[in-house]
C-alpha cells in the first residue's frame, strides 16, 4: 500500500534534519525549503540539499519569501538589527524573532501539500530550547491546524506534526545519532557561513545541547565556549 | 486620542475598496498588497495605487508572493489551466482557486502588523459571492484569529475584521455607492487588462451585483452579458 504523502520543512539546520529522519519512517516526503532573506540563507540552503541528497529525495521546492525581509523587524533579516548574544535562559523575545514566521512558513507548506495531495505537514519546532517564540509552540500548531481545516477543501485533511516540539537539544543530538541523521550535514549559525561563530543563541544551545548529549558536534567552529 | 491602527489588505477589487471605505472611518490604516503572480497583476497593482492615492493613505506596502504561481494548481497563475467561464451557482470549486491563499495573504498581513503595531487586520473577503473558496468563509477567521493569538507575540492583540463577509455583491455596490468609494478605480477581471472581459466569473458577479443595485458598473467591459 502507498504511503501518505507529507510535506517536511527543512531549513538545514539540525531540529529539520532530525524531522526528516522521522517523518521518512512513515511518509512518503517532500521536502520544501524556505529562503526568508536571513543573513546565512546561501550556506543553509546547501545544507538543505546535502540532507536531501543523502536521504535521496527528489521531490523538493526551494521558495523565495524574500518578503519576511521587506517586513523588517528581526535581526535576522534586518541587517541594522544586531544578532543578540547568546542568553540562553532568558525569557524575552529575541531580535532573531521575525514576526509570525512559521505561519508564514506554514501556509506555504499547507498550499504545496494541498496541490500535492499530503496529508501531513512535519515541522521541526522546539518549544523549550527555542528562545521564546511564540510561535514554536504545540499551543499555536493546534490552532494553525484549525485554520486549515477550516480553509482548505472538503477533501483535503493536513495534519500538523511536529514530532521535536517537546525534545530538549539533547534529545535531539540523540535521536539523531539513533537515527542515523546526518547532522554533520546540517547548518544552525545564525551569523557565519564559512564556519560555524559559537557565539549567537542558535550556535550555544547546539553546543550545549552535544556537550549535555556526550557528544562531539561534527562541524567546524569559530570558537567553542564550554556552554554548561 | 489616536486611533487604533490597521492593516487593510487590498487588491485593488471592489470588495477590497469598499473594506477601506470602512476601515478608514474607525482605524488609522496601512495599506498592504499582495502580488501572487496572478494574470493580471499589473493592472490590479495600478488599482491598488489609485485606490491609495483617492483615500490620501501614505503607509502602504506591495509584496511580492509570487511562490504561490511557482506552488501553482491555480488557473490564476498557472497558464495551462484555462480561467473557467462564469458559473454563478456551480457549488465546485472553481479553477481559479489559488490553495489556501488567504492564509498565506493573512500571515503576511499578521507579521507587517506586529512589526507597526497594528491591532486589526481588514480583509475584504466574501462569503456568498465568491464563488466557493473555502479560506472566504468567516469560519476560517476565526480559526486564524486563534493562530494568531496563539503565534504572537504576548503584546500583540491583532483581530481578523471582514466587514464585508455577509455581503452580496448588490450590497458591496450600495455601500460603496453610500460611502462615496471610488468604484470606478477598481478593478475585478480575471483575464485581461485593458478592458473588463466580462465573462469571467469575477466580471459576472460584479455586473450582476451592479445591475441588482440598479446602478451602471463605470468601467469599460469588452461584452456585458445580462447576468439576471
Amino acid at each position: 500500500m502507498a504511503r501518505e504523502r507529507a510535506v517536511v520543512l527543512a531549513s538545514g539546520g539540525m531540529d529539520s534534519c532530525v524531522t526528516i529522519a522521522i517523518a521518512r519512517q512513515t511518509h512518503d516526503i517532500s521536502l520544501l525549503h524556505l529562503d526568508y532573506g536571513q543573513r546565512t540563507e546561501s550556506r543553509e540552503r546547501r545544507a538543505f540539499s546535502d540532507i536531501a541528497d543523502h536521504y535521496r529525495v527528489e521531490h523538493r521546492l526551494v521558495i523565495s519569501m524574500e518578503h519576511l525581509a521587506k517586513i523588517g523587524g528581526s535581526s535576522l533579516t534586518d541587517p541594522s538589527i544586531p544578532v543578540s548574544g547568546a542568553d540562553l535562559d532568558g525569557k524575552g523575545i529575541p531580535t532573531s524573532y521575525v514576526p509570525f514566521r512559521n505561519a508564514n512558513m506554514l501556509a506555504v507548506a499547507v498550499s504545496w501539500g494541498e496541490v500535492i495531495g499530503a496529508g501531513a505537514i512535519f515541522i521541526g519546532a522546539v518549544e523549550e530550547d527555542s528562545s521564546g517564540y511564540p510561535d514554536c509552540r504545540r499551543e499555536f500548531y493546534d490552532a494553525f491546524e484549525g485554520a486549515v481545516r477550516a480553509g482548505t477543501k472538503p477533501g483535503t485533511h493536513i495534519r500538523l506534526i511536529t514530532p521535536v516540539i517537546r525534545m530538549t537539544k539533547r534529545e535531539i543530538v540523540l535521536t539523531a545519532a539513533a537515527l542515523g541523521a546526518p547532522l554533520d550535514l546540517t547548518w544552525s549559525c545564525y551569523a557565519r557561513e564559512d564556519v560555524a561563530c559559537g557565539l549567537c543563541d542558535s550556535c550555544a544551545l547546539r553546543l550545549r545541547g552535544f556537550r549535555r548529549a556526550g557528544l562531539e558536534d561534527p562541524i567546524p567552529y569559530a570558537a567553542r565556549p564550554d556552554y554548561p
